[in-house]
Formats: C-alpha cells, structure tokens, sequence
C-alpha cells in the first residue's frame, strides 16, 4: 500500500510518501512544497495544487493521511493554513485518492505508543521505524512522515482485528 | 468591469456576476454553488472547484470580490469554510483574476452606508440598487451581490480619488 503523508500549510507542505508492507516500510521520497512569502496568496495556492497533482501523478498513491486541524492563538495562519488544506482534499478528490485525517494525539499515539510524547519524540521513532539516517528537515516534512507512519499502523491494526474476526466467525460454524 | 462576488462556504457558495460602468449596474447572472450533506467533503470541494471555474470561464470577470473570514463559534464550520474559500482562490489563480477582500462591516458600510446595518437592510438596498424584483434567495446569493456592489462602490471611489489627484496636480501646473 502506498501512502502519501501531509502536513498541511500554506508556506510549506510537508510531504511523505511511503509503501507500507506490514510490518515492513519502504520510503519512497520525501520532501516540502514550498511558496514564496511575498506572493499573492491564490499564487500560493497554485503552487501548492500544482506540486501536489505532480506528486500524486508520479506515485499514484492509494491513500492521503492529511493531519486534521485545530484551532488555537493565531486565527489569521488558522485560516490561511485550512484554505491551503482545502487545496490538497480537492487535488485528492480529483485523482481519486482516498482521504484519512488524524490528530496530533492519534499520532503521537500511533508512533511512540505514548499520547503526551514531545514532538522531538516523535521524530526520532519515525525516523528508526523509517530506518533513515537523520530526522528529516524542515519539521514539517518528519510530522508528514510520521502521519504516514500513523495510517500505516492504523490501517494493518484495522486488517488484525478483521481477520480475527473472520477466524472468531469460520471457528464458530 | 465584470465582477464575480463570492460568499464562501461548502454546503451553498453565493455567487453573483455585475456588469459596472459607473454608475450603471447590470446584473449577469446569480445563484448558488451546492453540494450535498452526505457526500465525502474532497468531492464536494470538487464540485465547487468544477463549478466555478466554469463561471469564471463563461463570464471571465476582470475581479473577484470575496468576503474576508473570521471565525467564531464553531470551528469544524469555519475549518471548512475556510477550505472550500481556498479553492475559490486557486480557481482565481488559475484564470488569472484578481481577488479583492471585504469584511462585513465594509460590505455594510458601502452598501448601505452604515456598519452597523442589519442583513436585511442589506439585502433590501441591494435588491434596490440592483434593480431586481426581489431579494435573491437564498441569503448567500444576495450576500454574494452585495460584495459584488461593495467591491464596485470601493473601486469607482478609488478612481475618483485618482482623477481627483490627478487634475489637482495639473492644476498646480
């Protein structure tokens, strides 16, 4: 299975992509879209549509794990970062890529096994389980990586439990 | 000018198309983008996506008028309000039209002439302004042509204030 991993935002996306073989991950690439700061804002957008069609072109992934959003102190970046987000749902939709959101929580969760875990944490377990040299830079390209990580985990526990539940049912008749 | 007033949103997208040659309107067309409830929300971003480019293309206004986001009680409405905003801004990129910003209270104030008007004053002077029969529905629709008139008011005021300038400099001359 192969997963496409964001970290949403409107200067940079960070962008993962790997294939999963439970329990074996292969990295296929990683890297950020970036936009210039002093550019109209739809420019920006462009650029981020553009670059992420491409990606999803060049490696026709099965699935999107996108992190989900929060609100907090800054409104103006909160609105800018959901309307850059939004780019990235419509580029899945329009290549027919599932979508799976999660939050920071799941996430942390789902990589270090502890939901209070620093992101330093979970940078250093994404890049062991990943089996790269050195945490990705900039940040945001290690947080794409480790939601990939996160769907991958989550998608093979989901395939545990229906197996068991498929033995459970054949063990019953 | 043509200009294309936007009122965001994912479940109704407001649109409504002027033709301004001061002081003169003449309205294109109105309406609304839907998208159904039940759907998956990339698709839905997609229909919107779809929808406007394809008014952006019949009409191929020289602006885009939109109304600027704020958010307040509810942030899983604004999150995605946001994000279906972007897509609007991407579809402007893409066939290269401008976008101008408004807040409430500007749309209010030009409109009207007073910020603190209530939504139905609003709508009523629009409708008048318009010269339409009724107030379009539904409220996005009339909220849409009223950022539409916002933007023309702000800029013929700001052609006025360069002519101003202008024949002020050549009369210091």
């Amino acid at each position: 299975m192969k997963i496409v991993g964001v970290d949403p935002g409107y200067a940079i996306v960070g962008v993962g992509i790997l294939e999963y073989q439970n329990p074996r991950f292969q990295v296929l690439d990683y890297g950020a879209i970036t936009t210039p700061a002093g550019m109209d804002f739809p420019d920006r957008l462009r650029i981020i549509y553009e670059d992420f069609i491409k990606i999803l072109d060049m490696y026709q992934p099965n699935h999107i794990a996108i992190e989900k959003l929060f609100f907090t102190t800054n409104q103006k970046t909160a609105i800018d970062v959901a309307q850059a987000r939004g780019i990235i749902l419509l580029a899945a939709s329009q290549r027919n890529v599932d979508v799976f959101e999660y939050t920071p929580l799941q996430v942390k969760q789902s990589v270090v096994g502890y939901g209070k875990a620093i992101k330093k944490q979970v940078m250093e377990m994404t890049t062991r389980i990943l089996n790269l040299k050195e945490i990705p830079k900039p940040d945001d390209v290690a947080d794409a990586l480790a939601i990939a990580v996160c769907h991958a985990h989550t998608m093979s526990s989901k395939m545990n439990w229906m197996r068991l539940k498929q033995l459970h049912s054949q063990y019953q008749k």
